[in-house]
């Protein structure tokens, strides 16, 4: 592969065109780049940020190949690429971060195998297809456990926390003929995420952790910093490039953990990984010299990272359903509001973000 | 007019297509607001940003009528907006800044009436037309003395600094036939500048001021915090609101000021104003909450401005020509850039600016 930086004014292909795409495109933007957004729904967010646009299906093989023509890179907003539409758009251009990174992370088993194999501490787990391997993962894990299904699972949909063996059967009912995996229940203090990003040079650089709270499966609000000792924080930023290194990553990946303390100390444990920008990263937006969307279009066009210099503490707040309706903020406050332009304020939709300013120094 | 604030997803007009136009855009955006760029260069930058543009002339009738009918406002990115424009698309529209703040700012000579009719310091001042009112002018203000064109001057253009009897001689023959004003020298030690909101609410915001370093004539680089007292900081921000207050105007403005130490303590004179957002206000996109182009999309739409919270210390170098090539930067430095998409890098051309953060706490 050419690992020489694109030249501002190339061409940046974009798959998906909500909320996340649409950031990229403005990141791309600020640098120069052009961006072109493919995406099966005729209204996307992203398609107002740039005059270029596909809206075809993500298997429709002939808008691929046009599309795939006039793009020097091609990168995603969520890690459900078709493998087929990945493997396809691979032989015609540069897909970063590449078809490796979405097969891992877009199948539970996988990731968690491939966690394992690189010595990653992650919660005990076996795979569940019917009744009785179902049994075979209680009796290995025990109860209380999470079951999951390997795929397609977002916002804690497609999951269920089994305590007792009615949980467990009531469960299966419900998820039958999905692929699954039994997960042991982790008490856990809190949840942190990294946002750490990795260049085809090889170049790594991990954001602070974010401290994360979700509301109805939601993430609800991310804090910088996070409350975690020093050592956690390392233990953290070396897991996440160890991470990114193992799968040769070229981009943002945004990594989950759990963090218990134990009377003999604390401990992290990875919950999920995603190979793209993270709602749990948006905080960079307002506070770093470089965002993690900037981040991610420096990786995927070969040039150097930013820095990563935090010029103040944040928490960003998502604004979901009805919450857009604090738009525009009167309070005065230090907050940096952004809104993904769409249209309609579902229940549970995510509309806008805002981020909620603390200066260190003062 | 109806001061409600405009919804998410209201259509802001942009007449100009450039960096400004470019980066107001990329602001909306961010706001969940769509822009349509009218300009009347089939190339221009911000064409990049939106999908919804007219390539026509300024004067062409049709095409401002069929853009009119489709905006919630219409603002624009430099004050040289024809006249018979500003009123053709007030008349459909909604336009801010308004057809006034154009009038007074497009014309040297109006501009420093208006300043001086409210009790602003500025440089002594005097019309000139030809050889008499020009002889009258230097009788009045002395040499040295600066004489310039009233209309379409910027970057040194349409300028001439006279010394002797000779050089006003020859000034004149290069500028004939245009409406002048001569300006009485000001040796100045440093130039600094304040950008400043207002919303139709009558709500106005200063950001810091910035020290301005300009080379042949060009701005180079914008320093925050500048060298200038607390004293002469509060008179500059008092000076700027009561500008935009006299105007009773919406939008963002950039206000250049003279400093000069005498014996006496530190003079302040208004050099000009800009009724848009401002080159030297670029640093604010970096170290600001609300930077300069969302404060301007704020104030047109009738939101709340947002707050000036600076998280850190920041000069602003801007990339003219072939400075572009430093992009991309690799010195590891919390630089970061912005780079406008230009296709030619002409000399003279502004074609990005870097944004180098100090942090005020390390």
């Amino acid at each position: 592969m050419d690992n020489n930086p694109l030249p501002t004014g190339s061409m940046i292909g974009i798959l998906g065109g909500g909320q996340l795409g649409r950031m990229l495109a403005l990141a791309a933007a600020k640098l120069g780049m052009r961006t072109h957004i493919y995406c099966p729904d005729k209204v996307s967010p992203a398609f107002e940020i740039t005059p270029h646009k596909t809206v075809a299906a993500y298997e429709n093989e002939a808008a691929l190949a046009a599309f795939a023509k006039n793009m020097d890179v091609v990168t995603y907003e969520f890690e459900n690429v078709p493998a087929a539409t990945a493997n396809y758009l691979s032989q015609r251009t540069r897909l970063a971060p590449d078809a490796k990174a979405l097969e891992v992370s877009q199948d539970r088993l996988l990731e968690k195998q491939f966690l394992a194999d690189n010595n990653i501490a992650i919660a005990p787990f076996a795979p569940v297809n019917d009744s009785q391997t179902l049994q075979t993962a209680i009796a290995k894990i025990g109860l209380p456990a999470v079951i999951k299904t390997t795929r397609f699972g977002y916002d804690g949909k497609g999951q269920h926390t089994l305590r007792t063996q009615e949980d467990a059967d009531q469960a299966l009912l419900s998820l039958t003929g999905q692929q699954l995996v039994l997960e042991k229940f982790v008490p856990f203090d809190r949840e942190i995420s990294v946002i750490v990003a990795r260049n085809a040079a090889g170049q790594t650089r991990a954001y602070d952790p974010a401290e994360n709270v979700h509301t109805n499966h939601i993430l609800h609000t991310s804090t910088v910093p996070a409350s975690i000792g020093k050592d956690t924080l390392d233990q953290a930023t070396t897991i996440a490039c160890t991470i990114v290194d193992a799968l040769d990553y070229c981009g943002v990946m945004g990594i989950e953990f759990f963090v218990s303390e134990t009377e003999n100390g604390t401990t992290l444990l990875v919950n999920e990984i995603a190979p793209r920008v993270h709602n749990s990263g948006h905080w960079t937006e307002a506070v770093c010299v470089t965002d993690q969307f900037e981040q991610h279009i420096r990786a995927i066009c070969n040039w150097p990272l930013g820095p990563k210099t935090r010029m103040a503490d944040v928490t960003m707040e998502n604004l979901i359903g009805d919450d857009i309706t604090k738009i525009p903020l009167n309070d005065g406050s230090a907050a940096q509001p952004h809104v993904y332009g769409k249209l309609e304020a579902r229940v549970g939709r995510k509309m806008g973000h805002i981020n909620h300013v603390q200066l260190t120094n003062s």
